[in-house]
């Protein structure tokens, strides 16, 4: 069924799929990659200052899922939009999709959406990136291939004026295995790490996880890294030879596991 | 990504869905509702009583799904293909997806399949249907209609030499919720109503509601019935006047809670 009304996207917009034929177990997925506002949304409103924050946080987050598919030859997709626009790590049924303030400030082009535009956004993006990311993972599957599934984030060193201390933050779905292996893992890397840090799942932060990779009873887990750690393309790559060898860890113990 | 190897299957096959336009809250998915086997599959082999015998049991349900869905005013989406070729309550890390032996027979075409055709036959029946589902549902969601989902099947009345006494039977996935409302409102039908009977969620049957329903937080429930009572139109017929009122009864009440 194709939408009734889609005057305000009328394209539909596929998710990124990079180094697609990664021969590694893993399948990382980054639903906060994109800084494309497009015209069709009119920029949301933002001012130029409250995009260059919104970037900002982005490019850490996508530069470091891009490090660390190329150190454990995986396979990355990830969102062709702006968060924004739509959140792909939350449904349709959650205010999140397509909310009118983030922490710090609102943002106007989604303050007061009319009833055509929740439909049409979800049609244009949320749609196309679940088919996609099924279609990846259903692929693995059924060439016999284990996969194992990580999403990858940021969040901010500050929250509503309260510094956060930890630096590294694993967060699981219904499965913590992955999460918990990685957390032993990171023992002795000399990153605060925590479980179920800055959110947990109870924060409906983990739609992606349980949408895509526990119905097929995937292992995953939700990476988040401090942001102020990921500002540089330096401290990307830094981050990224530091997590590697973790997730590497992690992963075969899991893979050795199921294979 | 599409599959490298699509020689088996070149086509995609699309659900079928009737009465989009069904202004009830409730979307019906019937996965065994074809008979189609194609020549591309080759009839996978079955004998003409095999093929008799399959084609009997889908009737039923269909024709049931068909009854409801017109008294309850609800979207219907239905299977283009044999669940044979692909079972669509089942995801390709499941077994019983492209079974080899049903309960009484082999099926040959599935006895020996290549490593191509799994992945074919996914993206041919299994990811089309997911995605047409999830469209359907995720469309009523960001149209602000509430919706609930129930999936229709029928059991045959004897396994494996042993009668089975249920007639009704109402499988639930995480949230038992609808459920437990319909066995409520089926009490004094006269039907030998019961919970997670013949199968349970734990016997990997709730894959639909898993991945279609549960993750948007929408009630739901799978619906069994016993199939020697549902052989002929008439008796088809008579089984939707009986269950009609039950399940108008159980989604009402649900519905004024979450309108």
């Amino acid at each position: 069924m194709r939408a009734q009304d889609m005057t305000e996207a009328p394209d539909s917009f596929l998710p990124v799929t990079e180094n697609a034929t990664g021969a590694g177990p893993l399948l990382l997925a980054c639903e906060d990659a994109s800084n494309a506002f497009l015209p069709q949304w009119d920029d949301l409103g933002l001012n130029p200052d409250q995009a260059r924050a919104h970037i900002a946080g982005n490019q850490g987050a996508l530069g470091l899922a891009h490090g660390l598919a190329e150190r454990l030859h995986a396979t990355l997709t990830h969102a062709p939009v702006s968060g924004l626009i739509y959140d792909l790590n939350r449904g349709p049924d959650m205010a999140g999709a397509m909310r009118s303030r983030s922490e710090v400030h609102d943002i106007p082009g989604n303050a007061a959406l009319t009833r055509a535009q929740p439909l049409a956004r979800t049609h244009a993006v949320y749609l196309p990136w679940a088919y996609g990311l099924r279609s990846l993972i259903c692929s693995r599957i059924a060439s016999g291939r284990r996969s194992v599934v990580i999403s990858i984030h940021s969040f901010t060193p500050v929250h509503h004026g309260k510094p956060r201390a930890v630096e590294f933050g694993l967060i699981h779905d219904a499965d913590p295995t992955l999460a918990l292996d990685i957390v032993a893992a990171a023992t002795g890397s000399n990153l605060n790490v925590a479980l179920n840090q800055p959110y947990s799942a109870a924060d409906g932060v983990t739609h992606t996880l349980r949408l895509q990779a526990t119905p097929y009873g995937l292992r995953n887990a939700m990476l988040e890294v401090r942001n102020d750690l990921i500002t540089t393309p330096e401290a990307v790559e830094s981050m990224a030879d530091r997590l590697a060898p973790i997730l590497t860890h992690a992963i075969a113990a899991h893979h050795a596991e199921v294979a």
